[in-house]
């Protein structure tokens, strides 16, 4: 279906229950669907039309919610910009994704204006913020005001939806193509499977609005009929704020969040009896910290979705009732859980065999969230995309019971004295500390193993720990071999990406200037 | 999703539990994927090439249901038929639909046969049954025996999954043209909407299998895992027995084998301690019947999934909780519920303009389910699918809350003296006396008001009663326009389709033999 088919059901059936929440500004599914409607008239007005490419780029808000109904309305194609990037790879993805509109808030005005000057196929540039509309610029409200609502444009589910862009720390980020039917096979199988469909009540948009990751489980919810809750930006504090004051019942956190809202002193005085889910994934969750905070946030269930752009981004769940340690459950919690209702998903080697139960290969998935390719890329499209397949990058294995256990990326795995040592493995072991509170761990150059181990550490406030502490904890996880030989105390915080990935690559490269890794 | 790949699923996750239970016979889920590799692969060693049209004409059982995951396993298209269809009829849909092989059982043999010799384009017959293979047709279990496992071969999930045919008691039956996307974006939402995704709960297939209500439902539950359990035709006595017997989880019935059961005197013994949900649809089911069987199974929960063929097939659906006559809940039980979450459903006038709340139109619906077309049939194709919409040929309404009151069939509906009178409306008012078992009402020729009210009634065991205390009691609940004019008590049962809807037009055209109804 179509995104906004999902507003235009709830607007039928809770028309006059409260649809967005953004500060102290709310709307009722109706009011949303009105103001939808009428955006997508003025954007017609505007010479907007079917099939054209319109970013955005803005912190989350309700109108950046209106702005995802909005464009499938009219046909277009939604082009949502990472607000972490530089201004080069805006002009980049705003140029290879040859959008013609542009929405933008106050947080980005002056890279907007600096968009508008320097890409030339921008010709519409809406501003969504509060303050005086900048010449060249159209005013968001008023387009509304003065537009008449308009019926969707017809369309067909297996045309671009959108183009999301992907990667970019090395090279330049690759547009993922989806259509209305990725999108839609994603969402309603973590409606199907997690059963976020409760109409009334409320899911917290934490982690940023361009990313699927939000978007592809705030879309289950909005099917469901929940209310849409919006904070800024990620900010620990904040959050919590607004999970206990607008009593929030689901929210998606990538790991990272959560490292930060574990570190955060307010969390443990914080009133969560409105939080029935937390949703966590786009990067691996390092077990110690995921035991650490189903201790501290005790009332919470935790779901775990592992994805990725290409699938839509859905490839598997792990339901609530396996994050336990003991009981008939136990045993996966380590585990990305198993392959989403509208997938196939098997591990295979280098030559594309599938391999048996509990053998690591490459993790390749299949369904009709499989991404319609990348754009304007047929050699990466190839290279990814095979008979319907997508090459996740990720490695890992299976178990007898279908669970996905993830060891790494394929790129970020060690190979040392001839051995394979996964990070994550490591960064998992180093978890379990109590005075460490997130760690990095690398292959970097050695003479003699050709990688060895590095482990880049953060301590918890107030603690200190000596190398020999930390492999002595280590070894009685993991074998000696994958013991970090170099370990590293830091105090600032790890670069990431404007999804909250932690930016492995950015860590690694400064040890491999002037050589080449194996793995690449 | 193609149907198949939920089996895949099932086998990788579940492989070793019970995936199909006919009779004596149980099978896992790994040796079922394994058996329909097989019977692919035997296909294709037979020369069944993708895009082939592959016919089945058989009762329920395992095999069927292997039947249905074979064929788009190689890309073929299923056309399954009717069990009720004279020869002629049979003839008819496999030549319309050039279906190159039939699968027939040990019921349908002497049919499969006489195909034989009638059809021409029939190259391939496929014997299901228990006995000695007959001439000219390859023996089912043998061919599996032989064969290599083959590997599912790459297809589309927009291509042709399968022609159903509908209709046909008036004229020849349509074929109704589904994509794997049309017939997995319907039962998904049943996954998602009801929940059938407890792995290893057990599903009863008691309605036939080639008709849509069964395959959407079940569909729903072998993505959710459940093990499916067949009878090979609806008999109310074995259907209680099986369900306790094989410890049921979850049935779907239409509403006249659900007055069929009531009507068993070993239901009110049976021991239903298994039976979570009766699923029922189909066609509307008269409130007073629904109350009772409510009643005389009261650890039941009663879900109501409302559909049509061109849907794939579901439109609506009714939650258990709205089952219920009192409370928060109540006053929803008479609706066919909300759409389910990939459509949208509006009501129209005869303009095709959209009707507000509580007025009574045409329910149009549209969503990923709608069908591709009818079947050679560009004509019926125009007048029922229009930008994407299918128009149901059902009266209804819908309420403030986006609940969905069916009215009548249009077909069905009653003029008299320039009032509309639903047939549904009365045959509701009657089915609440207990003495009444079942009703028809139908619009006959009237001199004086164009058409009036007659009702034929069939009594429950032993009961009698005049046509005076009829209309008296109806009186209760319907305006007196609406009131049967005349009354008709029946002994035989109600000719019924090969799906269990009451043919109306059956028992109407007597009446009208030589006359022409306005309504047609």
């Amino acid at each position: 279906m179509y995104y906004y088919q999902a507003l235009q059901r709830n607007a039928t059936m809770f028309g006059d229950d409260v649809g967005t929440s953004f500060g102290e500004r709310e709307r009722t599914w109706k009011e949303v669907e009105l103001r939808v409607a009428k955006l997508a008239g003025a954007l017609v007005e505007q010479g907007v039309e079917q099939k054209n490419h319109v970013a955005i780029l803005a912190m989350n808000s309700d109108r950046y919610f209106e702005y995802y109904n909005a464009i499938p309305w009219i046909g277009g194609v939604v082009v949502p910009l990472n607000i972490r990037w530089s201004l080069k790879e805006n002009i980049y993805s705003l140029e290879n994704s040859e959008s013609s509109v542009l929405f933008v808030d106050d947080a980005f005005l002056e890279m907007g204006k600096e968009l508008a000057k320097q890409c030339e196929k921008i010709q519409l540039i809406i501003y969504m913020g509060e303050g005086e509309t900048p010449e060249n610029m159209l005013n968001y409200e008023q387009l509304i005001d003065n537009a008449s609502a308009l019926a969707p444009v017809k369309n067909d589910y297996n045309n671009l939806a959108g183009i999301f862009y992907t990667g970019g720390t090395t090279g330049f980020p690759k547009g993922v193509m989806l259509s209305h039917t990725n999108l839609w096979s994603s969402s309603i199988i973590v409606t199907a499977e997690i059963g976020l469909n409760v109409a009334g009540e409320r899911y917290l948009h934490a982690a940023p609005m361009f990313h699927l990751a939000d978007v592809g489980i705030s879309y289950a919810t909005v099917i469901g009929g929940l209310c849409q809750v919006f904070v800024p930006y990620f900010d620990a504090n904040s959050v919590i704020e607004i999970i206990e004051q607008k009593k929030v019942n689901h929210v998606l956190l990538v790991p990272t969040m959560v490292t930060m809202m574990l570190a955060t002193p307010t969390l443990s005085d914080a009133n969560f009896s409105s939080l029935k889910h937390i949703i966590y994934g786009a990067s691996p969750m390092p077990e110690g910290t995921l035991i650490a905070a189903m201790e501290k946030m005790s009332g919470v269930k935790f779901i775990q979705a592992y994805g990725q752009s290409e699938l839509s981004p859905v490839i598997s769940i792990l339901p609530a009732k396996y994050h336990v340690l003991e009981g008939a459950y136990a045993g996966k919690l380590r585990s990305a859980g198993r392959a989403g209702y509208c997938l196939r998903v098997e591990i295979r080697d280098e030559n594309g065999t599938v391999l048996p139960t509990g053998k690591v290969g490459e993790i390749v998935a299949s369904g009709p969230n499989t991404m319609l390719g990348y754009w304007k890329s047929i050699e990466q499209t190839a290279a990814t995309l095979i008979d319907g397949w997508v090459l996740t990058g990720d490695a890992g294995y299976m178990d007898e019971d279908g669970f996905i256990f993830l060891v790494d990326r394929l790129k970020d795995m060690i190979v040392t004295g001839g051995e394979n040592v996964f990070s994550i493995e490591v960064e998992n072991a180093l978890s379990h500390h109590s005075a460490i509170q997130e760690s990095v761990v690398l292959g970097i150059p050695s003479k003699k193993w050709g990688e060895s181990v590095h482990a880049i550490i953060r301590l918890n406030e107030g603690q200190e720990i000596t190398d020999e502490e930390i492999r002595s904890h280590c070894r009685e996880y993991i074998a000696s071999y994958k013991i970090p030989h170099s370990i590293e105390i830091r105090i600032e915080p790890f670069p990431i990406t404007g999804a909250g990935k932690i930016m492995k690559n950015e860590l690694r490269a400064p040890y491999w200037i002037n050589k080449t890794r194996a793995i690449n």
